[in-house]
C-alpha cells in the first residue's frame, strides 16, 4: 500500500433535496444532476430527499437517494413531474426555525430546493435564518418554471418542453381548423408571463399558419379589439386559431379570469388551470358579438407540463446541467446560498452558461415578456422572440400538405 | 412490337374521393390508400378530390389528386386531420339529386367518402338515389371515427391513435397528480361510446395508477355515486384522478352535459367538444359536496384527434388499408355500393380483415361498448378490454419510479 498516501477523509455532511411548486417534464433532471453529482462526491454522507417539498421536511419524511440505482436514476430523469412529490406551500417564518432544526438534526449541510419563485423565497428564508443562526447550512434554490418567469434566467428548465407541447398542440390545432374552419380559442398556461402563449407561434412556416392572434398577460386585453381582431383574421381566411394566455389582463391590471373564477391556491394566487372557464366565457363572447356560428375553446390544461414524449432535448440537458451546476457551487464553499441562472452566450450558435447568482434576485419577484418580443399590434410576436424560443423546443413534427390543384 | 398483344384500354371512369366529420390522426392514411391505388390503375381516369365533403361536391370544387406526388402523399399521408378539408352538412334528399348530377357531369364511376356513421348514411343516400337513376355509379364508405362507434366494425380507423393520445395523457397525469394530489377530473371525447374514456386506463400498471375511477356513457351517471366513488378513493390514496366521457347520461338517458351547454352543430347533435363546461361543472360539484379543496378538470378537446406524433402505427396501417380495401372493392365490379369493416381474426396474434359491409349495416345508428368490456361497479373497464383495446394503441411512454426508501 506504498502507493496510498492519502487517507480517506470522513464526509462534511449529508445532502437534502426537494422539489416544489408546478411540475414539469423535465424536473426529475434537475434532481438526478444533483443525486448522482452527490453519490459521486466523497465529500458527501447521506442523500436525503424530502417527500412533498418543504411539507416533507416539516414532517420528517424523508427517503434515503443513495439507494436509487443509476439505472432507476435514468429512467427517473426522463419522466414527467416531480418523482419525490410537490407542494404549494409557503412556510411561515416560524416554519423556517422548524425546517433548520429538523437539517441541523439530520446533518444536512446541503439543501437543494426545486422550484419557481416561491421556492426560491422559501430557500432565500431559510438561508436568511441560518446565517442569523451562524449555521454553515448552504441553501441553493435549482429553477425550474414552465412560465419562464424566472428574473435573472435568459429561460428556465421546464419551459421549452412545456412551449415544445404548445407548439406541437397548436400545429395539429391548425391542421383541424384547415379542415373544419370557425374560431378556435386555446388557452395557455403562463399567470404572469406570456412566454408560453407565445410559444404557440413556433409551428408556424406557412403565411396562414395558426395561431394568427396571440394574447398576452403583458398587454391590456381589451374585448372590442378581440372580436374585431377575429372578424378580420375570419373573413381573410374563413378561419381564426387564437392563442390566449390565461393571465390576460384588463386596462387595470385585474386578471380577465377573476370575472370567472374566485378560487385561490395556498400561496394567494387565483386558480387560473384546471378550468375551463375563461376559454368558454371568450368563447361565449365571440358567438354573443358576432354571426360567427363555429366558435370552440380548448384549455390546454395540466398536459402542457405532464405529457410524457414531448419534452425538449436542449430542455432535458440543461434542466440536468442547472443540478449538477448547484451542485457544484454548493460544494465550492464560495456560497452561503444562491440560484443558479441560465445565461446566453452571444454568438451565432446556440450555447448558454450557468452562473451562482443571489436568491433575493430570482425569489418572490416574477419577469415578463420584454417589449421587443411582443409586435406593435400587441396581438403577435417578433422576430426576435422566434430567435430566442427557436432553440430550446427543438425540431417540431412535419407536416405534409397537397397541392390541391384545381381539377 | 411484336410482343405486345393487349391494346391499352381507355379508362372506364374517374374516381372521386372526400373527406367528411370529425378529423382524425390517420384519415389521411385513407386517403392516400385510394389515391396511391388510383394511380397505378389503368382503368381510372381522373382522380378528383372534392374540398370540404359533400359541400365540395355541391360547389364543384374539384382538385386533381393524380398530380400529387408520391412523396407529397406520403407526407399527407404521416400528417393529421383531414387533407382536403371536412364537412359536418347532412345532405338533403335534394342535396343527394345535385351531388349525383355533379357526379355524372365529371364522370365519376367511383365515389369514396371517408367518415363516421354521417358519412355512410351519405354515401347511403347516394347510392339509393343513383340506383333510382339506374346509374353505375360505385358509392363506397371508408370508416373513420376516434370514438370507435360504426357498427359492424371491430374497431375504426382514428380509435386506436386517440386512444394513444389519451392514455398517453393520463399517464402524464397521474404522475402530476402524485405529485401534487387533489382530485383531477378529465372530460374525454366519445358522444355515444365510452370507448375513448375507457382507453384511458390502457396506461395502468401499477395498483394505484389513474385513472381511479372511469365514468363511461353506457351506465347512467349518478351525481351522489360519482362524489362517494370519489371520496373513497380519495380517502384510500390521497388523491383521485376520473375519467369521464363527454357523453355521460342520466337515469333517463339525457346527457348529463345539457343541463350546462346548448349549442347543436348541423347534424342536430348537442355540442360537446370546444368547451369545457362539463369538467368545470363536475368540478364545481365536487367542491360543493366534499371538503376537498383541490379539485381541477381537464378537457382534452380537439388536441385528442389532432395531435402530431401520437398516431399509433397499428392504427396508421389500418386506416391505410381499408383505403386501400375500399378501392379493391369498388373497382371490383361485385358491389354497387359498400363500406368497409375491420373484423378481428380469432387467435392468439392479433390479425384483422378489412370486409365489404352493406352501407345500411354501419350508416345512422352507433353501437357503444359492450356490457363484457364494462366492469360491474360501473366506473372501471374489465380485463376483456385491455385485451381488445391494447393491440391497437401501441407500446406506450416507460416511466421511471424512484424506489423511495425510508431514510
Amino acid at each position: 500500500m506504498a502507493d496510498s498516501t492519502a487517507t480517506p477523509q470522513p464526509p462534511l455532511g449529508n445532502v437534502l433535496v426537494a422539489q416544489s411548486g408546478g411540475p414539469s417534464m423535465v424536473i426529475n433532471q434537475s434532481l438526478v444532476g444533483i443525486v448522482k453529482e452527490a453519490k459521486a462526491c466523497p465529500k458527501v454522507g447521506r442523500i436525503l430527499g424530502a417527500l412533498h417539498g418543504i411539507r416533507g421536511i416539516l414532517n420528517e419524511q424523508f427517503v434515503d437517494l443513495r439507494l436509487e440505482t443509476d439505472e432507476t436514476l435514468e429512467a427517473v430523469a426522463a419522466t414527467p413531474s416531480s418523482a419525490l412529490g410537490s407542494v404549494r406551500h409557503k412556510p411561515s417564518r416560524r416554519d423556517c426555525e422548524t425546517v433548520f432544526n429538523v437539517l441541523q438534526a439530520h446533518g444536512v449541510k446541503w439543501f437543494f430546493y426545486i422550484g419557481g419563485n416561491d421556492s426560491a423565497e422559501t430557500a432565500d428564508l431559510l438561508a436568511e435564518y441560518a446565517a442569523s443562526q451562524k449555521s454553515d447550512i448552504v441553501c441553493f434554490h435549482v429553477p425550474k418554471t414552465i412560465d419562464n418567469d424566472l428574473r435573472e434566467n435568459d429561460h428556465t428548465p421546464g419551459f421549452g418542453s412545456a412551449a415544445r407541447f404548445v407548439a406541437s398542440a397548436i400545429l395539429g390545432d391548425d391542421l383541424d381548423s384547415r379542415a373544419l374552419g370557425g374560431v378556435k380559442i386555446d388557452v395557455i398556461m403562463g399567470r404572469n408571463a406570456g412566454f408560453l402563449t407565445a410559444s404557440a407561434t413556433l409551428a408556424r412556416e406557412k403565411p396562414d399558419d395558426s395561431p394568427h392572434l396571440v394574447y398576452l398577460p403583458e398587454r391590456p386585453f381589451s374585448p372590442d379589439g378581440f372580436i374585431s381582431d377575429i372578424l378580420e383574421v375570419h373573413q381573410r381566411l374563413g378561419r381564426c386559431v387564437v392563442a390566449v394566455s390565461e393571465g390576460i389582463r384588463d386596462e387595470k391590471g385585474l386578471l380577465y379570469a377573476s370575472k370567472f373564477t374566485s378560487e385561490v391556491d395556498s400561496h394567494g394566487n387565483m386558480q387560473l388551470s384546471g378550468s375551463g372557464a375563461l376559454g368558454d366565457a371568450l368563447a361565449a363572447l365571440v358567438k354573443a358579438r358576432s354571426r360567427l356560428r363555429r366558435v370552440r375553446a380548448d384549455t390546454f390544461g395540466y398536459l402542457q407540463r405532464s405529457f410524457p414524449g414531448v419534452a425538449s432535448a436542449t430542455d432535458s440537458a440543461e434542466a440536468r446541467k442547472v443540478g449538477e451546476a448547484a451542485f457544484a457551487a454548493a460544494l465550492s464553499g464560495e456560497h452561503a446560498s444562491g440560484s443558479i441562472a441560465i445565461h446566453r452566450v452571444p454568438g451565432e450558435r446556440y450555447a448558454v452558461s450557468f452562473d451562482v447568482v443571489p436568491l433575493s434576485a430570482v425569489a418572490r419577484e416574477t419577469r415578463s415578456m420584454p417589449d421587443e418580443f411582443i409586435a406593435p399590434s400587441g396581438h403577435d410576436v417578433t422576430e426576435a422572440f422566434y430567435q430566442y424560443a427557436r432553440p430550446l423546443v427543438g425540431e417540431l413534427p412535419r407536416r405534409g400538405f397537397l397541392a390541391l390543384s384545381p381539377a
